[in-house]
């Protein structure tokens, strides 16, 4: 409890800095959207898992209890006895400790999706927050890229499924071998000695959708000064070597095979290259099989991914459609899931390589481009609101909302102070389509009167409605004994 | 990254102690019972309302950063700002701060229901754990206990929505006022001065379902010894009061106005204790206009609730049926939901009273009940799963599983490696229903072979089975044309 001196200060009434609230329509939204992709995660055969929020650091792996707080980018404390725990960054991480441990009782291989938040100890940012949400599918214990294939035609579907059209999106993919075989042709083939310079490659490469290929080529070579005069020190590749990395970011052609071709052309007398080219015809043989075009995936080597921990095919879903950004420029929506085959995060904990693959949708940047195209899903009708014209009537409210919510519609009865004015400006506020009211009077000749909120939102709203009110009065009179059908009826006009 | 000392040591693949993972049937039949629980709270009127896991310890309340580590009880860390945060320990509490936060924008009253998990930092032990699930609803804003009455009803109408028989379970209530007249009325009446002795009598009244009277009334008066010789010294009242105390906790009649009448004649002179009966005797009335009877909800003075920010009616869902405990002694399940009215929780904030009352759902502690009685839902079955006889035709399997996901089927490619028993073991451990074989010969005749998996498991388990077999074979041929057709006879035969 306070000690006497913090007895007169009041909390602060906000939620910590960089976390915020979810409510009513949004939420709704947002369930609706995971209950679709996640069914779609279901028919391609994945099943649930959910981990807890807290791992132990060791086991998140990014972060080693060596320094005395080891919270940077994860929220990190010390459990009692002194093991450091952290809330999980991603879903990926507890997959594979998840794994480790209960390898022997899952089948193989393993198909999982999971939906949760997952936390980052970061600076927060308009519309960057420290709590967000992911929905992965992840296929652990098999080298097939045909696992691939599918996560990718799986991502096609979960996209059409929530509702964004074919042509509005793409599913592209790439291999991590294809660009280990670039690197190889340059003369950058040691992952060791020359992992700095490998690694400025990969950086100037993944920022073509930005700066376009003037800019890589910069990166590539010497380095690039920026708008603000800030200078990036480049991979220093001479002029023939940015051109070879240059042919491979730009190797995308009109259908699959002349792109592999371009690839085998570049990196096929490499050992990686050959093998990247080789996975990446049988992914494009697989989804092709599958019925999934061009126009839905694509082989695209201009897909890099952030993340170090990809070894194989990565894939990324963009939007193609274009939204106007804060300062009202047409952009395309860009990307909203991206995954890719990882070998190794198993092997941390087992020493086993053990093979998997898998994606993550970014839920509140696929929710937001729902909304920028208007599929947001919500059943975010309010309830019927029984009005209280008389208090002493309260057990007769209660019976009419039971009698409501008995045939299944959402009701309640004003619980609030005021007078009907008010308690129509609550029904309102709620977005209820029908307010019961029964005074003395009606009581007395057996009545209620049924008020149509929803067609007197769309009166307000519309000028031309003289004859639509004459046709639809907004409030009618009901026998008490019909009260269940009546309030149908209305809602169901309104819903038509 | 892990210095050069650590590089062989393998991290521990172990969830942290006192967590949990959640998978398959489990998982799903937890998301069905939920959302069984929320499409009620939905019906009566209550919106969805999601706050972060974290929030700050200040908010939270009930610890204060005047020492180094606040986290007795719960998982505190401190932000960079030096801000003390820390994950919420329930559901109410970060209500009280969102409320308080928001209160302008949101309609009076504000009905809200919450899902989610909460993290205590306890001593882990058997099935205790430090993460959990709470579903709760809760009305802010309006001091009338006909938002009581109908969170009662609410109560029962959810246990019937999740499978629990009507007579299977209790929803009894009670009123701290009525605890306070009580303790008025044997000289306990000063909240302040009389602490510790008001405190004393509150426990020893709430181990009646425990203890029975007896061990009841020997804690209101000395003490009381327990099996292990262990003495809990007691709160020191008279005889005579002590029988008063008794009074209070026996006076459940056999319906709620003979009840009410014990009450009355009990503490009907003390302020508290009149204006706690007339609650009462307003929420019996209302829900008997609902149609809530005793066989469903019930006015009983036995019910205490332990935690201390109840200030009016408290309330509290029992499941009456047997079970055998861990030691194979019969017992009642007992109870899995409870709640109360708050009037003081955001007041904290605003320093204006807000009269609020709520229920939470223990989820884990409902979920074990439906599975004691057999009530746990689960879409768990298993995908169909196409076995891979031939890796050179692997686009044809690829093709078959996309036919019968586009049909809403679920479905997959082996994707493992082995030969066709292994593969019929992995779709076993599925639990999937159907296999599906096409080898060399079935391609060149056009046909696929389906393995009817259910069935097989059936005749496996079964006697006499030998005509069933006849009739039903467990292995059918069918024309590749009509792959989806057949799979969906074969599954439809497995369900019925």
């Amino acid at each position: 409890m306070a000690g006497p001196k913090q007895k007169t200060r009041r909390p602060k009434a906000e939620a910590p800095k960089g976390f915020r609230d979810w409510m009513g329509a949004e939420l709704e939204a947002r369930a609706a959207m995971l209950a679709r992709v996640t069914e779609v995660y279901r028919r391609y055969g994945f099943d649930p898992l959910e981990t807890p929020a807290i791992e132990t650091v060791e086991a998140l792996g990014k972060f080693l209890p060596d320094v005395d707080r080891p919270n940077e980018g994860v929220f990190a404390f010390q459990d009692d006895d002194e093991t450091w725990l952290a809330l999980r960054y991603d879903l990926t991480a507890p997959l594979a400790r998840f794994y480790a441990q209960n390898q022997l009782h899952l089948p193989t291989p393993y198909r999982r999706y999971a939906v949760g938040p997952v936390w980052r100890n970061e600076k927060p940012g308009p519309g960057r927050f420290r709590q967000f949400y992911q929905c992965d599918a992840d296929t652990v214990g098999t080298p097939t890229v045909a696992a691939d294939a599918e996560t990718c035609a799986m991502l096609a579907d979960a996209l059409e499924a929530v509702g964004v059209a074919r042509g509005d999106y793409l599913v592209r993919i790439n291999n991590r071998k294809v660009l280990n075989g670039v690197l190889e042709a340059i003369g950058l083939g040691d992952p060791e000695a020359d992992a700095a310079a490998r690694g400025a490659v990969s950086r100037a490469v993944d920022k073509l959708d930005r700066l376009g290929p003037d800019g890589v080529r910069l990166l590539l070579g010497e380095g690039r000064k920026d708008e603000s005069g800030d200078f990036t020190k480049g991979a220093g590749l001479s002029a023939e070597r940015v051109e070879i990395v240059m042919g491979f970011v730009g190797a995308l052609r009109d259908d699959a095979s002349a792109t592999l071709g371009a690839l085998r052309d570049l990196v096929g007398r490499t050992r990686a290259g050959a093998e990247g080219v080789a996975e990446l015809d049988e992914i494009a043989t697989l989804l092709d099989a599958q019925g999934y075009g061009p126009d839905r995936v694509r082989l695209d080597p201009s897909v890099v991914r952030g993340l170090g921990y990809y070894t194989g095919p990565v894939y990324e879903a963009e939007l193609t459609f274009e939204i106007l950004d804060d300062e009202g420029r047409k952009r395309q929506f860009g990307s909203v899931a991206g995954g890719g085959r990882y070998d190794d995060l198993v092997k941390r904990f087992t020493g086993q390589a053990t093979p998997a693959t898998g994606v993550s949708v970014g839920v509140d940047r696929l929710l937001s481009a729902l909304r920028a195209i208007g599929r947001l899903e919500a059943d975010s009708a309010g309830p019927v609101v029984v009005t209280v014209m008389d208090r002493a009537r309260m057990a007769d409210y209660q019976r009419m909302v039971a009698e409501l919510r008995g045939a299944g519609v959402r009701a309640e009865v004003f619980l609030g102070g005021g007078n009907l004015g008010k308690q129509m400006k609550y029904a309102d506020r709620r977005g209820s389509g029908v307010a019961v009211i029964m005074g003395e009077d009606e009581a007395a000749r057996g009545v209620v009167q049924l008020k149509d909120l929803a067609l007197g939102a769309r009166l307000a709203a519309e000028i031309e409605t003289n004859e639509a009110w004459k046709a639809q009065p907004a409030q009618i009179e009901a026998p008490r004994g019909e009260l269940v059908a009546a309030v149908r009826a209305m809602l169901a006009r309104a819903g038509g």
